[in-house]
This record gives C-alpha cells, structure tokens and sequence, in this order.
C-alpha cells in the first residue's frame, strides 16, 4: 500500500480532524498507521503520548481509564477499516473528475501545515484552477444561511470586489452569505474556492448544482471526505478549520451569535489569521454575532472589499482609500472670511457695519472679505447694502 | 455693574467659544473684562501671554503683526460692546422664563470647566429640571439631521432605553436622530437637556416648537448665546463642545463622513470622556461616519442602550449582557453521544452495527447512547432499527 492508498484509507478510518489519528499519522506516516490500525497494536511511544497527554495532573490512578479510551478509539478506527476499499474510492474519485492532493503534491496548500495534528490527511480537489496557486492571495467571506437581502448583497459586492482586484474569494458553498459571495466572484475573473463538508460529488445544498458547476469551471471545489460523504453538523464544524486555514484571512457578513460562520472565525484568530467584520443594522439578529465581534475587538469593522484587502494585504502595498465626503469650496476660505459669509442676509441688503457687529470682526477686514466674497460669487450689492446671492444661500 | 451682568455682556461682546475673551475673563474676571474692553486698553500682562501664544518658534519680527491682530481683535470686541445693553437682556430673557446660570450658581453644571479657556460665561436655561443635576448621569446622543428611517428608529429606542434607565439623554434638538431622540426620552421620566445654537427664545428648527415645549416642561433648554440670537454654521460647530462636555460620553447614531456629529465626536475625544457609535448598513452613506470611527478604533461600536450605559456607567455596576443565542438542548449531550446522534439515519432505520461505523464509534458505545437518546425522545425503534424521531430532525 503506497501513501496515496494509505491517505485515502485514512480518510475512511477517522472522522476528518481527528487529532489523535492525526498525531499518529505524524508520528508514524501513514501507511504505518494504517498498520497499526491493521494489526491492532499501536506503537508504545504513541500510546506513551496519548496516555500523558490525557493524563489530567499527576494522578497515575487515571491510566486504567485513558487505556479504555485508546482502545475504544482503536475499535472504532479498526470497525471503518474492516470496510474501507481505498483502491475504488480511489477510482470513484477519480471518475467523478477530481483529483487527490496529498501533502507533498504540487497543488498541496502548505498553509494547511498550521493545523498541526488536525491537518487534512489528503484533500479531493474538483475544478479547473489550481487550489494552492488560488489561495496565495485568498480571503475567506463566510456568513448566515439565513441572510438577509442586505446581507446578500453586500456578500455579493465583496466577492465581486475581491475577485475583480485578484483576491480568490474561500467560503462554503452553502445557502445565504456563502452562496452569494461566490456568485459575487465568479463575475469577475480571479478563482473561486468552495470548501465542502460531503463529498465533492454529493450537491449539498441540492439547488446550488449550478453555482458548483460554476465554481468547477472557475475555480474549484475541495473536500477532506471520501465521495460521497453526506454531510453531518460535526463535519460542517470541522470544514470550517479549512476555510480559515487556506485564506490569509476570514470576513464575516451576517451571523447571528450562534452562527456556525462565529466559529470559522474561532479557527481563523486560533490560527494567527486576520479577522474582520461587516457591521449592520443593529435592529437585525442576523448582524449581533458581527457587531459582537468587534465590540470585543476580535475582529476589525470592515465596509468594503478595499479595507479587506487593507487588512489582509501586504503592509503598505493595498491601502484602502480612507472614505471622505466632497471638499466644499467655502471650506477653502480663511476663517474671517468665512464668518463674515456666515453673517450675511439671505434677502434685505445691510451695510458693513451691520455684518462688522454680526460677525464679530472690525469694519475694515468686512470691507475686505466683501470684495473676496463678491468676487467668488458669494454676495452682491444690492440698493441697501451687501446680501448673500440667492443661488448661494448656504445650506447647514 | 456686577458679575451676572458682566457676563451677560460678555455673551454679546465675543463669539461662543472665542478662547482670547475666555483667557482675559480667567485672568482678570468678567468685570474687568468689560472694562478693559471699553477703555480700549488691555492688561499688559495679557498682552505678552497673547504674544507669547501666537509666535511661531522664537522670531520677535512677527510682533507688529500680532499687536496688529490683537489691536483688531479688541476693536471688534468694542464694536459690539456699543450696541450692547446688559439690563435689558437680562430683563427679556427673564421675562421669556428662562434663567441666567453662571458659574458659582448651584446649577452650574462644574463640569464645563474641563472646557479651559472656551467655556462659556454663562448659560441660558429655560425649564423645569435642574441643569446640573440633570447632567450627573447623562450621554449625549447625537447624529445626522439627514436621518434615515433607521437611525430615527433605533434613536428613539436610545433615547427613551437611557432614560428609562435613569441617564439623561443631551442633543442638540436639531431634525433627525436630534429629535427622535429628545422624543424617545421624553416617553420616559428622566429630563432631556437640548443645548441649542441659537437664543432660547428662537425656535429654530421652527417645526420643533412642540417639542421644545415638551423638553422644557421634563427636561431642560440650554444656550451661551443671547436672547434672539440666529444659528449660523459656526455657531452649530461651537455648540458642539457644550453637548460633549456636559455629558460622560457621547454616542454617534448615524452621521455621514462630513457630519456635524463627529464634531462633538472630536470634542468628546479631546476632552477625555467616552466615545461611541452605532453601526448601521454598510450600504448607507449616513453610517458611514460612524464606521470610520469604529474602524479607527476612536469609538467603541453600541448596539443597545444597556451596552452605553456599560461604557459610561461605574465600572462593575452597570454591566450589559452580552448577546446569547438560545441554549440548544442537543448541546448539552456528551461528545459520543452527540456523534451518534448526527450519524442516527433520518427515514429508514438501520442496526446499532451500521450506526457504530457512521458514527466512527465502537459498538458497545452505540449500544449505551441509543439507549440515552431514546429515553431524551431523540431517536425512536422501528421494525428495521433504529432512526430519529421525524419530530426531532436536526436542522442543520
């Protein structure tokens, strides 16, 4: 059995995420562990580890125990084993028209090395664009199943907005936020990175059959279960480790505070990855888990696809344009002048005088600033006096 | 003449907030103050300090040009001082009902000293609630005029959840979330101070006349400008520093990025007291200001009434929440038995063998949660197995 058989093995033995197999795995490699599984008798360091790792204090009495647990755990691995067939999932795999990447491939996102003993033991990759090319300049947008058309729309705007300026866009595939920023993205040119929680041959939701299609054509799809594999919520939770792992960094639009999206984000900061938040109506359940986010000062408040790319871009090189409302022109005269503008009728005309008391400045710099002002088309001279021009009368 | 004219002098001599008049009235007192401006002649000790200020590094050449400012400065002090008649001002605004506060009185909110050299003189107020006394637990609400029909729900909601709690709301009884929320306060007990740009005898926005009438029987209207004095765009500005500083902390409910409300943002940060905002839709222009705040980490992002109260509050007493979903029952199952749980098939049941290697758990474990689960109602035995109970399919 090569390492190709053995992962693929694996990935039947043990739930993904796993970290005990995952430890093994590392321990071992994983047609050795495959082995142990096998035989039923795992390797005494391992054993070793798992017993002092377990192990809560110093109490020797727990050992009895911990062992139990071992070799439940080990049953369990042996039960999937027994009807495991690896030579046709790998066939069926390939059929279906993905290709496996295990760690050492070319298209393996070495990023998933930050997982430690959760990293995926192989991934079923379905699509045209390459997964580890895709996600260098990747950003994670997930949310609420249950979003709101403003929750849609600006899911939409920001994987449009990513995908347009060359940032893949990673989500979930699933109904509401997910599905609406990939759509955002594949409007644009840049790949788009669906992260499953079944199968890549199962469509789950079944409406999104075309937006999958979409995503193969353009990006690509990419699971850590075997084909098939019907979505659970366990899974859904697991996945999740994956979005925030291959992406620089996660945004949430829309989540309630028991929103699975929340625990993406768990995963993002647990991973040293930028978090950001995208407010919304405060009168709205499905924007608390946002807004709490950044109350706590969790994640950083987010308007727009530019300040994503601020945050998880390289420092200096993608700076988001601070927003600014127009400069007026009356914002540009000197202080006295502006005073004396402030002072002025809107109907009767009045003489110098009059605005010098108003405005509170002397005689002479009125005199002044009604020639500026005149001459900028700000007031007139009428039969008795000086009065703004009706076309200029300022607005507050 | 004695202090309380001196100071009503004063308020018709400079501009709200004019810091040179403040200094001189610091130095020498409001008396004084008048009199120097009458003779024409100022304290040459005032002199030097109004040098010394306004040099620019050590060049001596630049004093001509300074005496030249302060000498027009003066003249336009002495220009407003002829038209200026104390008696009656006090009379009129007497006679309007309002009341002349200046500091010293027992309604003089101490606080406004943390202004320095730009607090007022004196205060107009007219109603029924104390001022000082008022202000002890407040928060200014503050935001666009140009409101959308979210910022005025979501400031009635503010307005009248502080209130109801005890804090006095202060605005500046402008249209917009202003208004909404003085009217959301009003609906509960506690008095609403409006602080205005104009004369408390001026309504001005007019259509507000009903509840000016409304704030001053609960609550309080506040002005430093004379009896009949007009609002002009500096004066909303100065204004501003008065909302900010009678209040512990100040909450944007939407504002543009050129709104005046982040004016008494800036005053509420430069005088140390406590800085909010309220998000909104990222899609709506009038949040836009609020976020910038939140992003730059000025204000702290509010989405209820409780958690300002928690800002401005003393720390330990007056804790928000924090946002919970509801408690899930299903989370209160054990690890293995939650497995089992999300591996149970929905429609057609199957053996506790096949359950086992769903699950990824050893038989024997099966076999104890099944038995758990049915007595909980979750799963039910049927003619072939075991399934879920169609009422408690998990939604996912």
């Amino acid at each position: 059995m090569n390492d190709r058989l053995a992962r693929v093995t694996l990935m039947r033995l043990a739930e993904p995420g796993d970290a005990v197999m995952g430890r093994l795995v590392a321990s071992c490699g994983p047609e050795a562990a495959v082995g142990q599984v096998r035989e039923g008798r795992l390797d005494p360091e391992f054993t070793r580890w798992f017993a002092s790792s377990h192990r809560r204090g110093s109490a020797e009495s727990q050992d009895e125990q911990i062992t139990t647990r071992l070799k439940r755990m080990l049953a369990s691995w042996a039960t999937r084993l027994e009807s495991a067939d690896p030579d046709r999932d790998l066939a069926e795999g390939e059929e279906s028209g993905a290709r496996l990447v295990v760690p050492g491939d070319c298209e393996w996102p070495t990023q998933l090395n930050d997982l430690g003993d959760s990293r995926p033991h192989a991934l079923w990759v379905h699509g045209e664009a390459d997964l580890r090319f895709s996600c260098l300049r990747s950003v994670a947008v997930v949310g609420s199943r249950a979003a709101t058309p403003y929750g849609t729309h600006v899911a939409a705007e920001f994987g449009a907005g990513l995908s347009e300026r060359g940032w893949a866009v990673v989500s979930g595939g699933a109904y509401g936020i997910d599905g609406a920023v990939h759509r955002g993205a594949l409007a644009c040119q840049t790949p788009t990175v669906a992260v499953l929680a079944c199968g890549t041959d199962v469509t789950y939701p079944s409406a999104h059959q075309q937006l999958f299609a979409a995503v193969r054509s353009q990006g690509v799809l990419v699971s850590e279960c075997p084909m098939g594999t019907r979505p659970t919520r366990p899974r859904f939770l697991v996945r999740n480790r994956l979005i925030a792992a291959l992406s620089r960094g996660t945004v949430v639009i829309e989540a309630a505070v028991r929103s699975g999206a929340l625990n993406t984000a768990g995963h993002a900061v647990s991973l040293n990855r930028n978090l950001a938040a995208v407010p919304g109506p405060v009168t709205s359940e499905t924007s608390a888990g946002c807004h709490r986010l950044i109350r706590q000062g969790t994640a950083v408040c987010v308007t727009t696809p530019q300040e994503v790319i601020e945050l998880v871009g390289t420092i200096g090189d993608d700076l988001a344009p601070e927003s600014r409302g127009p400069i007026l022109p009356r914002d540009e005269l000197n202080p006295e002048t502006r005073r004396v503008l402030e002072a002025m009728p809107v109907r009767v005309g009045v003489g110098p005088a009059t605005v010098a008391v108003a405005a509170g400045v002397d005689l002479e710099t009125v005199l002044s600033c009604l020639g500026a002002l005149a001459a900028a088309g700000y007031v007139e001279r009428v039969p008795r006096g000086w009065r703004l021009r009706p076309d200029r009368s300022p607005g507050r």
